[in-house]
C-alpha cells in the first residue's frame, strides 16, 4: 500500500530511497481546475515503469491519490502542474532494497510554465552526452542528473537543448521528445533509445497513426535536422504540448505541416 | 553556505533537488568513535565532484559539519557509518537550477555492516548493464538506480555482483571497485570508465604505487578473470576495506598476494 505525503505539509522521510539513490519515478501532469486531461496516460506509465523497477503499486491507489491531489491543489479555471513522486520507500541494506518495501508518494503543485511562442522556439545542441541504460530506457525515473547538467546550458531565449547519444544520434531534449518531418514522413527516436518516453510522445504517435500519417520510430541524425532535409521539427512535452522549433543551432527550419494541427490533442494546447 | 539537516530530526525539504532529480552527491564514511580515518579523502572527493556538478560548497564547511556529525552520532568504541548527502538545494525551474542555490547537507548514521569472511567472498556477474556518462564518470552522485537494480540480484551468500559496460568490460561491483592481479601486475579500470571512483580505490592505488608494485589503470575483460589467468581479484569499499574474491561465477580464484597485506590500509581492516 502506497503511503501518501503532501509537499505543502512535509517532505519524504530522511531515509527514503528516492533521495538516497533516485530509486523512484515521477510524473508532471498538466491540470485544469480539478481535472487532468491525460491522467490515465500518466498513471498507466507510472504503474508500468514501477513494475519494471520492481516497485509494487496499484493503479487504483494512484488514481485515488491523484484525485485527492487534484481536489487539494486545483481551483476553477486554474491551469497548473501536478507532480507525483513515487519512490520505493525507506530502508533496505544499502543499494539492495528490503524484501517488503512500502512505496512513498509525494504530491505537489506548481504554476504552469508560460506557453512558448506559437511561432516556434529557438533550440541548440547540448554538449552533454546522453547515456541510456537499456534496462531503464524510457523510464521517467528520479535519476535525471544528465538532464540537469544539460539544462544548465539553457540561457537567453534558448528554449531547449537537444542531446545526442554515443553514436551521435539526436535523441531528445532535456524535457521534451522529438518528432521530425522528412520526405519519408514523421520520425521519432525509438522508445528503447530515449531516456524518457513522454506521455505526449505516446499521444502524438497515436494521433499520427489514427490520422494515417506516414510515421516510424527511428534514429535521427544531425543531417536529418538540416534545413535542406528537415521539413519540420517539433518538441513534445505533456505540460506544453507540441512545440514547433523555428531555429536550430542558428539555422531556420521550415514547418510544412503543423504537428499540433495534425494531432489536435487539446484545444488548450493548439 | 550549506544548510545542515540531521536525519534523526528531519528529512530534506519536499522540493529538494536531490529527491527530484538525484541532483546531488553522497559519501558513506567509516567512523570509529568520533573519528573517521579517511574523512579528508571523502571530503576532498565530495568538494571536487560538487565542483564538477556546479554545486558550490567549501571543504571547511563540510569539515565543520562532519565534525559535528561525528560528535553527535559517535560514542567510544563504536564502529559505524556516517552518511552525508549533499544536494544542490531546493528550487530552480524544472531541471534547470536557479542562479543562486543554497546546497543542503543531510547527515545520518547507521551500524557498520558485518565484515566479510577473511577467507574471501563469493561473487557473480550482474545481468544489469553499466552505463557511464563521461561527464559524470566516477562521481558518487545520487543517481544510483543501475546499482539498485543490480543489487536486487544479490541473494544467498553472494556478496557482490560485477557489472560490465557496453563493450563487455568488467568495470565494478554495485558498491565496490575492482583490482585484479595478473602476470603483468595490478589492474583497475580507469577513473573515466567507472560509475563511482571510490575513496578506497584511490587509497589502494596510492599504496600500490608507494610499495613499488606494478600497477596500471586499464580495462578488465572476462578472460582476465579466468582462474588460469587471474592471480587474484579484490573488491574495495571504504567501509569494508579490501575484500578478497575466492569464487567468481562458480570458479575458485587464487590469491597469490593479499592486497590487504600489501596495502596495510588500517589495522582494523586487515
Amino acid at each position: 500500500m502506497v503511503k501518501r505525503f503532501w509537499a505543502d505539509e512535509t517532505g519524504l522521510p530522511a531515509a527514503d530511497r528516492g533521495l538516497a539513490y533516485g530509486d523512484g519515478l515521477f510524473e508532471t501532469i498538466r491540470a485544469e481546475g480539478s481535472s487532468a486531461p491525460w491522467l490515465d496516460y500518466h498513471l498507466a506509465r507510472l504503474v508500468r515503469d514501477a513494475a519494471r523497477l520492481g516497485i509494487e503499486v496499484r493503479q487504483d491507489e494512484l488514481l485515488a491519490a491523484s484525485g485527492e491531489a487534484l481536489e487539494r491543489y486545483g481551483s476553477p479555471g486554474k491551469v497548473w502542474v501536478l507532480k507525483l513522486i513515487l519512490t520505493r520507500g525507506a530502508g533496505g541494506r544499502g543499494y539492495r532494497p528490503g524484501a517488503c518495501m512500502e512505496p512513498n508518494l509525494l504530491a505537489s503543485c506548481s504554476d504552469a510554465p508560460p506557453m512558448p511562442d506559437s511561432a516556434g522556439v529557438v533550440v541548440e545542441f547540448s554538449s552533454v552526452p546522453l547515456t541510456v541504460n537499456p534496462l531503464l530506457a524510457g523510464i521517467k525515473s528520479l535519476n535525471r542528473l544528465e538532464q540537469v547538467m544539460a539544462a544548465r546550458e539553457l540561457s537567453g531565449d534558448c528554449f531547449e537543448v537537444l542531446m545526442a547519444d554515443a553514436a551521435g544520434h539526436i535523441v531528445e531534449g532535456t524535457r521534451t521528445n522529438l518528432f521530425v518531418l522528412t520526405d519519408e514522413g514523421w520520425i521519432t527516436p525509438p522508445a528503447n533509445s530515449v531516456a524518457v518516453a513522454g506521455v505526449m510522445r505516446q499521444l502524438v504517435i497515436e494521433r499520427l497513426q489514427q490520422a494515417g500519417e506516414p510515421f516510424r520510430e527511428g534514429s535521427i541524425t544531425r543531417e536529418q535536422l538540416q534545413p535542406e532535409v528537415c521539413r519540420g521539427l517539433y518538441l513534445t512535452n505533456s505540460v506544453l504540448g507540441v512545440v514547433r522549433v523555428r531555429n536550430l543551432a542558428g539555422q531556420d527550419l521550415p514547418a510544412e505541416r503543423c504537428l499540433a494541427t495534425i494531432c489536435r490533442l487539446s484545444t488548450t494546447l493548439e
